[in-house]
Parts: structure tokens; C-alpha cells; sequence
């Protein structure tokens, strides 16, 4: 019999899910929000088997039978540190749960900006009825989508959907992606960036790319490309973006990651016009359906688990 | 020989391709934005043919050869009123191009409420960075779609992409519509609008439907919902919107006709947060596209009409 240790959001429906699947392993319950995301000590899971939410890093290596962790995020870093695992724990991610609401949102931002919703907006509160005159559309447009896993992939097949030719870039350009018409390799990006029409980065974090998106590399782009950063804040050179706006580059830019964040208030970036900021909102749990596809990734690799059958999203092995 | 006047935007290859199709016959071509609009008078056309473009409607009587007017409109309203047209003259519309703009601008506003993105651009300005909490999806959600011509069933077919259901509202039910998923008669309009998350108006005027979304309407929505009106303007009762989110309801609507044009200044709507209002640029020639498709339905129409062949979009009979 094994010990499982469930810290997630779980609905009645779902609840009731976890226990039939447990079968005759105990089982044990915390959906308290705040709970699961900080305040457990280690002693509370002493005799875990398994832990399917979002533990403290730190606790893991005192729990000495744990055999399996489920995260609820899809990024799984502070858990891959050396010596945060003890040996042998195999660790699974949440991989494929977020990608639909970053898409959507990085979308929104998109053809929101392509409107000029935001200068429409900015109108609204001076109850001004201007036409500011030509608007964009993604039909026949080049979307460079650069970062081609769960994210980029999403935001492609919704670009498609509008008409658009998708270029994806990937370290390894062999392996093709939903969504992505054409698949190019980190050797062409320089290149592919200066002839797209829209430029959206989905970069993880690396040290390698930080600021990878200066002054120069903006004032690359087409004139009247737009911009969109849904992946890491610290991969854009904020400073280097203000001047090009400014200097009247680019048709607009859409900003839900920044560097620092909080972005500070004195940053000038906040009232450029053609940029809009949203504040690390697109990914996290604002829409249900995330955490509902949370827990069916979960839900289905205890399943497998439990009857010794290969997990998705094995991070480590 | 006939005579065709060409009052189009066209870009240099439009023009060599209608001066083609023309042959042998006298093509005169104005595209001149200002005056193909407004400023031609009825000796200009005397001896023509054939008219495509927007003519004043009162020099068309005076035209005695007149065949076939092809406008540049989706909407033939004041061509079709009575002595307007000669007899025997064929109005032929451009009904299809404009669909898409349409749609992708509802659509923006749409799924740009969805994302809470009104109320961080009113934040950015405010150099905010503060999470507003939970998005919304079209994701599942029913969609209702009250009018399903050319701008309605382009709208339901975004929404489908992103995972929707969408219900549709016409005359006659019988009649499918690319993009609706069910259709339903005008007759069960009350019971469809009380149980949608999303109710998007495409309504064409008619004097009947004048604030037919009322405060009693809105009331009867999900307080949860969204409310788009891309039809016309007088079809919303703004006073009753207003009072309907002042006390709380729906999650948010999203405007780009208003009664009446320009919107006053001093009506509290513009100043309601949930409330996002365009000035009516959905449409029009907005983007690039709509202009190309204009030009291509008037191509195709001038081929067919040399030819003997029957024409599209006939308005009269």
C-alpha cells in the first residue's frame, strides 16, 4: 500500500476521480490554495510515497520513501537543481496544461494591437470617437514564432486559424510542430526576424539569450512588424525597445513578461503608446481550464503509476 | 463597344487586369479616394455603361444607357429605394468582403475582455503592474451568433478555432451558415440570449429591432456574459447597458456601433471600465484586404458581365 499525498484544486468531480483511482492506497487531500504552494513542512509528507502539487524544494530530500512528484507547473528548474531529488525520484511536470492560455492571451495581444484596441482604449477614457485610421489583419502574414514547445505551438495553430504563414525556430529544426508551417534552425534567426511581419518570442530563460532583443535587433525588424513577448522578460532589452519605438520603429509591441517584475514605475516604457503591457497574467492559473488540465495530466499519471505503466512528462531520466 | 467607368482603388496590377478584362471596350478609371465618394456629378457618367463604385444615388436616374451599377458596399439600402435605380438596371453588391475584417475586429474585442486587457491598458497607463485575477476562454464556452450573413458566420468560424460553441440566429433556420454549429429561428431569440456566455449582435437596421437590447435584455443574460455589438448602433439601448453593469451585471461588453455617431461625449458609457468601445472601425476599408476583395468581386462581376455570364451579389431580382 502506498501513501499519496494530493495538493491541488480539485473540483467534487475530480476528487472523487483521485480516490477511484487510488483504489485501496491511502490517500490524502489538500486543496487549500495558499497551503499547497508554501506553508507545508516536510514532516507533514514523512511517510509519502508519492506527492502530486507543488512542494517546497528544500523538504524533498527528507522524505525518505518518496518514489514519484508531480508538479503542477510546467517549468520543473527548481526542482532539477542537484540535491533537491533524492536518488532515484522520478519527477513529472505539468507540460501541455498552460500552453492554451499563454497562446490565447499572446494572441489577444496580437490582434488586439493590429486594431489598435490599446490607442482605442486610450480614446475611450478621453471620450474621444477618433478613427485612427488603418488597421492590420493576420491574413497573408509572416508570424516568426520563436520557442516552438507547448506555447509557441498554441499561439501558431491560432495564427493559422487567421489566415497567417507560421515560421517556427528550434534547436533541432528536424522535429516539426503543430501549427508551425515551416521549421527553421537558431542558425537562421538573424535573418528570419529582419523579414517577418510578426516577431514572437516564447525563449525560456538562458543566460545565452538575455537581452537577446536589443536596439539593434529591433531596428532589424520591419518597420511595421510587430512585436510579442510571451516567454522570459529578461530575453528583451526594455531600454533598447523604448528608443526603437520612440525613433517610430516597429507598428507595435505586446509585453507580458518584463524584466524587472514588477516593472518599475518610472520605466518610460509604460507610456509608450504603441506598446502594451500586460503583467505576467497569461500563463499562471487565470483561466480554469488550466487547472483542470492540470489535474487530468495528473489524474492519468497516477492511473499509470498505479498499474506500473510509463508517466508522461518525465522530467529527469 | 460599352462604356465602364472604374471608381476603385486599385493598385497598378488591379488596374492592368480590369483594363484586360475590359478589351476592346472604353474603360475610364478615377480612383481618387475623395472623389469616387462624393464629389462626381451625373455629366461625368453621362454616356456610361456600366458604374463601379460608390455614385451619388441621385445622378444614377439621370444616366440614360445605365446597364449594371456594381457599388463598392456590402449594404444597397439607398440604391434600392424607389427611383433611384433606372429600370433595367442591375445593382450588384460587395457583400463578402467585408466579413473578415468585421469578424476579426468583434473577434479582438471578444477575446481581448476575455483577457481583462480594457482594464490593463487603463492600468498601464497608471504605470500599474496588478494581477486583476481570473480570465475567461472561448474555450467551451456557446457562443451566440444573432445574424449569421457574411459577418456572422466569419466570427463564428475564429470562435470555433479557439475551441467554441456557437449557436446562430436567423429567419429562416433552415438555412446553414459555415462556422454555426446550430441554428435556431428568430422565435426562440429570448430563451438563446438567457443562456449564452457570449451574445454577439450582427443585426442589420431594421426599425422593429431599435433597442431591442434593452436593460430588461441584459438583465436576462448571465451575469457572467459578454455582450458584442458589431451590427447597428440603434439595435442598443446605451442607457440600459449602462444601468445593467452599474449594478454589476455581465462580465464585460465590447462596442464598435453606438447611437448615435460620434458618441457623445458626455453619455457615462464611455467611462463604465467593462465596457470597451471602437469607434466603428471594424469594417470599412481598415485593412488593406477588404479593398482587394472589393476589387475582386468587381473584376470577376466585369469578366462575367462581357461574357453574358450571370453575375454575384444581384440586389434587384
Amino acid at each position: 500500500m502506498q501513501k499519496i499525498f494530493v495538493l491541488l484544486e480539485l473540483n467534487d468531480e475530480e476528487r472523487e476521480a483521485f480516490k477511484a483511482a487510488a483504489g485501496d492506497n491511502e490517500i490524502v487531500f489538500d486543496n487549500e490554495k495558499d497551503k499547497f504552494m508554501s506553508n507545508q513542512e516536510a514532516d507533514f509528507f514523512e511517510d509519502a510515497d508519492v506527492i502530486i502539487g507543488q512542494p517546497k524544494p528544500h523538504i524533498l530530500k527528507s522524505i525518505p520513501k518518496l518514489k514519484w512528484l508531480q508538479i503542477r507547473s510546467s517549468g520543473a528548474d527548481k526542482y532539477l537543481k542537484p540535491g533537491v531529488l533524492p536518488e532515484g525520484v522520478v519527477l513529472t511536470s505539468a507540460t501541455g496544461a498552460y500552453g492554451q492560455a499563454v497562446a490565447e492571451h499572446t494572441f489577444a495581444m496580437m490582434l488586439g494591437i493590429m486594431k489598435l484596441m490599446p490607442i482605442y482604449r486610450d480614446n475611450q477614457r478621453a471620450s474621444l470617437w477618433r478613427d485612427e485610421g488603418n488597421a492590420l489583419t493576420p491574413y497573408g502574414m509572416d508570424v516568426l514564432v520563436i520557442g516552438t514547445g507547448d506555447l509557441g505551438s498554441s499561439f501558431a495553430k491560432y495564427c493559422k486559424a487567421f489566415g497567417a504563414h507560421t515560421i517556427g525556430v528550434r534547436r533541432d529544426p528536424s522535429k516539426a510542430a503543430e501549427g508551425i508551417d515551416e521549421m527553421h534552425g537558431l542558425d537562421e534567426i538573424g535573418e528570419l526576424i529582419r523579414k517577418a511581419d510578426v516577431i514572437c518570442s516564447m525563449i525560456p530563460y538562458s543566460e545565452e539569450m538575455v537581452k537577446f532583443f536589443n536596439y539593434d535587433r529591433f531596428m532589424s525588424m520591419k518597420k511595421s512588424a510587430i512585436f510579442l513577448n510571451a516567454g522570459r522578460g529578461p530575453i528583451v532589452d526594455c531600454d533598447g525597445l523604448y528608443k526603437a519605438l520612440e525613433e517610430g520603429h516597429l507598428f507595435g509591441a505586446g509585453l507580458d513578461t518584463l524584466d524587472p517584475e514588477p516593472f518599475p514605475k518610472e520605466h518610460p516604457l509604460w507610456r509608450q503608446q504603441r506598446v502594451f503591457i500586460t503583467p505576467h497574467t497569461a500563463g499562471g492559473d487565470h483561466i480554469d481550464l488550466t487547472v483542470r488540465r492540470v489535474n487530468e495530466i495528473a489524474l492519468n499519471n497516477l492511473k499509470a503509476y498505479l498499474a506500473g505503466q510509463p508517466l508522461k512528462n518525465v522530467m529527469n531520466g
